[in-house]
């Protein structure tokens, strides 16, 4: 317990919050992130985060999980503050706005979204109760073409790129491939999806029995995982890496063939997918690949899903998953809705590779030059420095205590900001003032015209 | 009730969310104040928007307009869920934060936020539930100069210029020539600030009888209210006005003068307050000045008060607000930190712009350029474009529905889009796209190879 007398001044259990340099960088993170999103027209929504209790319990909310608000010191006569509840993700939201608004809205309605969501988890290392999440859906109005499935890795593909966190891979598949087989294979769809999605977390063995219990056709299985080699040996991973995608395709095609029409189905969706990717979207092909053992848990994909692995950390788990889903908003509108989208856990996310060391805040200020008067009459005339720089677009500002000239430097060094420019009684004198980089030392005597045009420079 | 079947889809009163076109513009606004606040070098945090209730009702939190966490089945035997409430501002969380990271932080700590806080009160018109606060604070180790006061009024006077509200004028005191007024007057400090802060609202004769209530010598009083025609009527106005700043800084200093002390250090604030932003940072005089009238009503300010209200809209009340104080976290920490801060009602303030005209969404979508495909051959080289275009900067979509062409033109129209690029196997063939304006409807040939200059000089 930390605080003074009666107070735990510790933040809740679950609820992080950083240090301003990390906090800095975290915001670099959500701009370009945003900046992606914006990119490709997604429009960015902010709605709010309560929404009614039996809405969100009616989409998959977990009751144990989902934070009821109630007013500390309650008013038993006024019933409008019960029955709202934090929101738990943003697809109930998404849902709800798109029900509400549907007149309004054109579609494809492509929205982004960028904020907390609330989980009321046991608190443990990496679980977070209050979390941003970085979604981005495409919903259709009764239909919604399967070219949206590729666009939305792209963008995945960007992002991930553009924050540097280095090596990663968006595997994509088609539901369809998997529920065709299960039913082909006289399986049924969810239990297969369920043995699937655990096939990594579970022993051969262990897999072999469930998978045995089924009590299908037992040859007929065993010649379907036979199959499965075609489709993630060394040769289909090599053809992948090296280009040769035809042929890639081609095993995905057969696979799928093998195993009735809506195994075919998703086959052909996965491949134009990829195909999109690849030849139109020219994405880099390391940054993603077809992985069919790919099936992710929740219920409502239908189609293409997609989950997003760090190569050098997969004990992060998914870093961006997400899918093709039929209907958005079944429970709160007639209108069909189909979607496809994906969400990126960005706190979790970034609290992995800040403990990795993946990555480094090193500036706590957005500052980029320091005004310091070594003495006090130099502070007006530093004071509309200041203010000129601003207006020519340089982040400056001035050190307004009575501190030592050492104090003033310290200030910049511990906030990271890289110059400060000083003015004492003979500088203004001599309209000149001296610029300090703050990473050498080195002391420059620059006149004061001059100083706006000379730190764009050495900020460029 | 809107929605179907059991389903009440509204959102919860108070609770506020706005159309995509009108969340654009608001997103907008958010991305101007943050650059402001970031330009004056204000370290940009975000911290949780769940803290201990014991913490927020120790700061001044209301217990009737607070909302605590209990989660919708509550698991007995985990505590850790509970004792947990909404902030209600960004005051009491930045306390906290000082007082959990002191010895981590580079005093001044300048930080700025801009996010959600929630309040429970009774829901009616213009008062939300939720709603984004945008603030700045200046907090100092046990000192902190009395320039920092003028600092938060040039960026309040920047961030209101450049959202293009109307006039609007930051009116500046420093509750100090109150204080010290009423001690002189031997009246009781609060009793007087309560009856000053009422003012306006109230009729001249309760105000007059309310005076005469504290039982202050009434020869002194009159005299006194006497002295304030000196600091507010037409002449002090015009002075101020047309540059004749001297002549108000002796007024005030004349009238803090004639209450002692403690008004005089009030008056010579006030007076180095307005000469920094007068004649320092050469804010403009029509979007700020002293009006000794202003009291502030909140306990802790102790020295500069600010309100801002828009000058053809009184009725909106004060838009931006805030104060110096002497102690930010007292009871948190036994460090004293001066601070000085102000505070944007976001929402509230863009409801009532939209409401009342001064502000029309119009662009529903970021998307620059829709990309439109004529005849279906053209779609994998318009992807590609697509995807050239985004590369090169400019905000491009692809449409990739099977819709007639006027539905797709619709689409652009409906979300803003201002250009749409089509192609059919005409244009395919011959390397080029038509280019529309969606403002006039001309359309034009461009080749391909020039299309994103040619779009970059129209979007210019």
């Amino acid at each position: 317990m930390i605080g003074m007398g009666k107070f735990d001044i510790s933040t809740p259990s679950g609820f992080p919050e950083f240090s301003p340099a990390a906090e800095q960088l975290r915001q670099q993170w959500v701009a370009t992130i945003q900046s992606v999103f914006t990119k490709y027209g997604f429009i960015s929504l902010t709605t709010p985060l309560v929404e009614r209790e039996e809405n969100l319990l009616g989409k998959g909310g977990n009751a144990k999980e989902m934070y009821a608000l109630k007013r500390v010191h309650d008013d038993p006569n006024d019933k409008s503050h019960s029955g709202n509840a934090l929101r738990f993700d943003h697809t109930v939201p998404l849902a709800l706005y798109v029900a509400r608004h549907f007149n309004d809205l054109t579609f494809p309605f492509k929205r982004s979204v960028i904020g907390p969501v609330f989980r009321g988890e046991r608190a443990q290392k990496g679980r977070f109760r209050q979390f941003d999440q970085c979604d981005i859906d495409i919903i259709g109005n009764g239909k919604l073409n399967v070219s949206n499935d590729a666009l939305v890795v792209a963008v995945i593909v960007e992002i991930f790129q553009k924050l540097e966190i280095g090596e990663f891979v968006v595997g994509v598949n088609n539901r369809k491939i998997l529920t065709g087989m299960a039913k082909d294979l006289g399986i049924d769809p969810k239990a297969f999806l369920d043995l699937w999605d655990d096939r990594e977390k579970i022993s051969e063995e262990a897999f072999q029995s469930r998978l045995e219990s089924f009590q299908a056709q037992s040859g007929k299985v065993i010649a379907a995982l036979e199959k499965f080699k075609s489709i993630s040996d060394e040769d289909f991973v090599k053809n992948w890496v090296s280009g040769k995608t035809q042929a890639c395709y081609n095993a995905i095609i057969k696979f799928g063939e093998s195993f009735g029409e809506e195994s075919l189905r998703g086959a052909r969706e996965l491949v134009l997918v990829l195909e999109i990717l690849d030849k139109r979207l020219k994405v880099d092909r390391r940054h993603f690949a077809p992985n069919l053992f790919l099936a992710r848990g929740l219920d409502y994909y239908t189609g293409t899903v997609y989950e997003t692995m760090m190569i050098r950390h997969p004990e992060f788990g998914s870093i961006c998953s997400g899918g093709r889903y039929d209907d958005l908003a079944e429970i709160f509108t007639r209108k069909k809705l189909p979607g496809v989208g994906i969400s990126i856990g960005l706190t979790r996310l970034f609290a992995q590779c800040l403990s990795a060391g993946i990555i480094t805040p090193t500036k706590a200020s957005p500052t980029q030059a320091l005004l310091i008067a070594a003495d006090e009459e130099a502070m007006p005339k530093l004071l509309e420095i200041g203010a000129d720089l601003r207006a020519s677009g340089i982040v400056a500002e001035n050190y307004l205590e009575d501190k030592k000239l050492s104090k003033q430097f310290d200030y910049a060094d511990k906030l990271g900001i890289p110059y400060c420019v000083v003015m004492g009684e003979n500088e203004l004198r001599d309209g000149v003032v001296q610029v300090k980089d703050m990473k050498n030392g080195k002391q420059k005597t620059v006149s004061s015209e001059q100083l706006s045009d000379y730190l764009q420079s050495c900020l460029d």
